[in-house]
């Protein structure tokens, strides 16, 4: 008899619906004939290559409804490159446990492990669920956790636009996550739809900064309006290639060779007041942007529920070496399906920003991006504001 | 026949429910028989100095309710202190618009603002609305603005603690503001009520930092646990007085000479990586604390729109040269009551943490803090975690 228990992990940083993913698996195995036993890993690949196992096969619905609304991940994860080491107490630890099915839920660096463990790994199917507020990966047209953070960056955004034009007297540099990839600079121009204001510059690293255009159009818009956001990734390049903000500080690098983004808005904000004399500062939410509960998108959400049921399903029916993916059927109305993209075409794939979603100008977005972007926000994720006119 | 409009201005940096507070006076005008029209200044004192008013007489209940649910000032505001020149400036266009009542809604500073004019005005009713984040005001048990920005860091800490628990390879420094006062930095330590972590270390203006102790904890703890969450005040300073996070940066001054405060957190991310070699890094949300409309306190909401009213009736009744103030009746069942604060108890008066409230170590908050800062908060805060055990 082949072995017929599941197993999933989480790899890379946590996002605010990768315990709805997992709540998803757990849901759809516990349903399905194919499955027996139900593993988690702790601490991602860590736990697998550690024979850390925690069982979920009993969790009750509740359980699970509590795990759908809870941020980060309850099983925790890990920036682990799986070395030719690990491979083989990988595999003795899926032995050890009956292991027949094995799903990891990650970005580009856990489909790379994802993909080595389904070429080495014969007898067990191995498929991937995606995870990324970045929304880089490959082969689906978002991926679970974008939508929440683009969420809690439209909206923040917004509150920010309210209070820097109420005051009036500065310049807020706005730091916001995304690695190499432009796509929550990009959501956080939504905040335009709720109130009076948007952020009048975005600087995604698919468009390089030439720092004197930069300056030189700030202090034209500062000659107009005395307040207003700038939005800048956290993995924003000069012209030269240099990183933003790295340049005096300590440089940090992952176990994957990146290095760990931050420090572009202050750096940004200390030009403005240094070469224009203009009052300018700098705001990071850093991890807050990925593990909001509160500013959660419910369609994110569900979606991302959804992507750990399909999995199972598909796994289920025979198929394996493949990364779970969306397709967007409709706009209007918002509606998707699920697919299955192998993972060779996802593996260490960077999805950038289209050009079409980028202004000529290098520092806006397109309003064809909103459309895009909108209907992953789920419904109404701004107050009516009151705008004295 | 004496001068019956009233005028409301809006002075320092705004808040989640500033509005709140003006949508309270304007109802409470439109009821008082005292009151004939009802003017806002744009910008803040500058714009009472400029006559540059908006009329609100009519505002509708539904306007009203919107304008209570908008963050910062729909009114604007100012960093302005008032000069010998503005206070003619100021008498002229309280004369030509009939202002027989004057509110202004703001902190310490603009207490003092309001001190000057009850002084040199003789004709004209003035008293002060409370608002600041940093809850710092004297003569009042808290201020409107600080329930709402406590919320927003007990909540967003439960999440980042979750998001570090949930990777355990980093120590997050979450930098928090408040000034000189380290109010804000407790409320932060609320989180552990809701998850599994609280802030570990929690360091405050009050305490100034003795950086090798500091670093002593830090590796001590690590080895207990990789990753955890240190919380600093924006206005931290170490033990020879200087402000962290300060040194080499550009310091920017407002027009009251303090110094604007920032920095902190990426200072001491820098020191724990370069001196202990321990994995660090820094989150600042800066002014998301105290606009976020979606992590608004409903108690503190109410309270702001009751200061804003208390203050009309008041005046109304003779009274002014006073800050409406809260006393708290009982703290179970929560019950306050506004009370009137002469102004010159609270000019430039900073109200500092207690040293009740700041456990012995100098880096921990005690539960007595709690107990005070709780019901601010309003009702429950924080979603039903799930918690793997």
């Amino acid at each position: 008899m082949s072995a017929r228990n599941l197993l999933v992990a989480h790899g890379g940083g946590p996002t605010a619906v990768m315990n709805a993913s997992l709540a998803g698996t757990v849901a759809e195995a516990q349903r399905q004939g194919a499955v027996d036993r139900i593993f988690a890993a702790r601490r991602g690949i860590e736990g697998v290559v550690a024979n850390d196992l925690v069982e979920l096969t009993s969790m009750s619905g509740a359980e699970l409804e509590r795990l759908s609304q809870t941020p980060a991940t309850a099983i925790g994860s890990c920036r682990h490159k799986v070395t030719e080491a690990d491979f083989a107490l990988v595999a003795a630890t899926l032995r050890t446990n009956g292991i027949g099915y094995f799903l990891y839920n990650g970005g580009n660096d856990s489909m790379d492990t994802c993909l080595k463990l389904s070429e080495r790994m014969d007898d067990i199917a191995v498929a991937g669920i995606p995870k990324t507020i970045d929304n880089d990966l490959a082969g689906t047209d978002h991926s679970p956790g974008f939508g929440s953070a683009a969420r809690y960056y439209a909206v923040s955004t917004a509150e920010l636009c309210l209070d820097v034009r109420a005051l009036s007297i500065h310049v807020s540099v706005l730091e916001i996550m995304g690695r190499n990839a432009g796509w929550l600079c990009a959501a956080a121009t939504l905040a335009g739809e709720a109130g009076p204001d948007a952020p009048r510059f975005v600087l995604v690293p698919e468009r390089p900064l030439d720092e004197e255009r930069f300056l030189a159009s700030v202090e034209k818009e500062w000659s107009r309006s005395q307040g207003f956001v700038v939005v800048v990734s956290e993995g924003m390049v000069s012209a030269g290639g240099r990183e933003l903000g790295a340049e005096g500080g300590v440089e940090s690098v992952d176990s994957f060779g990146h290095r760990l983004p931050g420090g572009a808005a202050a750096y940004l904000a200390a030009l403005i007041r240094t070469r224009l004399g203009i009052r300018s500062r700098s705001e990071k939410p850093g991890l807050l942007g990925r593990a909001s509960a509160v500013l959660v998108s419910d369609t994110d959400r569900l979606e991302a529920r959804e992507a750990g049921a399909a999995a199972v399903r598909e796994l289920s029916t025979g198929n394996h070496g493949f990364m779970i993916g969306f397709r967007r059927v409709s706009n209007k109305p918002y509606s998707v399906q699920t697919v299955r993209v192998p993972l060779s075409d996802v593996a260490n794939v960077e999805r950038k920003l289209p050009d079409g979603y980028i202004g000529d100008d290098g520092m806006s977005i397109t309003p064809k991006f909103a459309e895009y972007c909108r209907p992953l926000l789920g419904p109404s994720p701004y107050p009516d504001y009151f705008v004295l006119r």
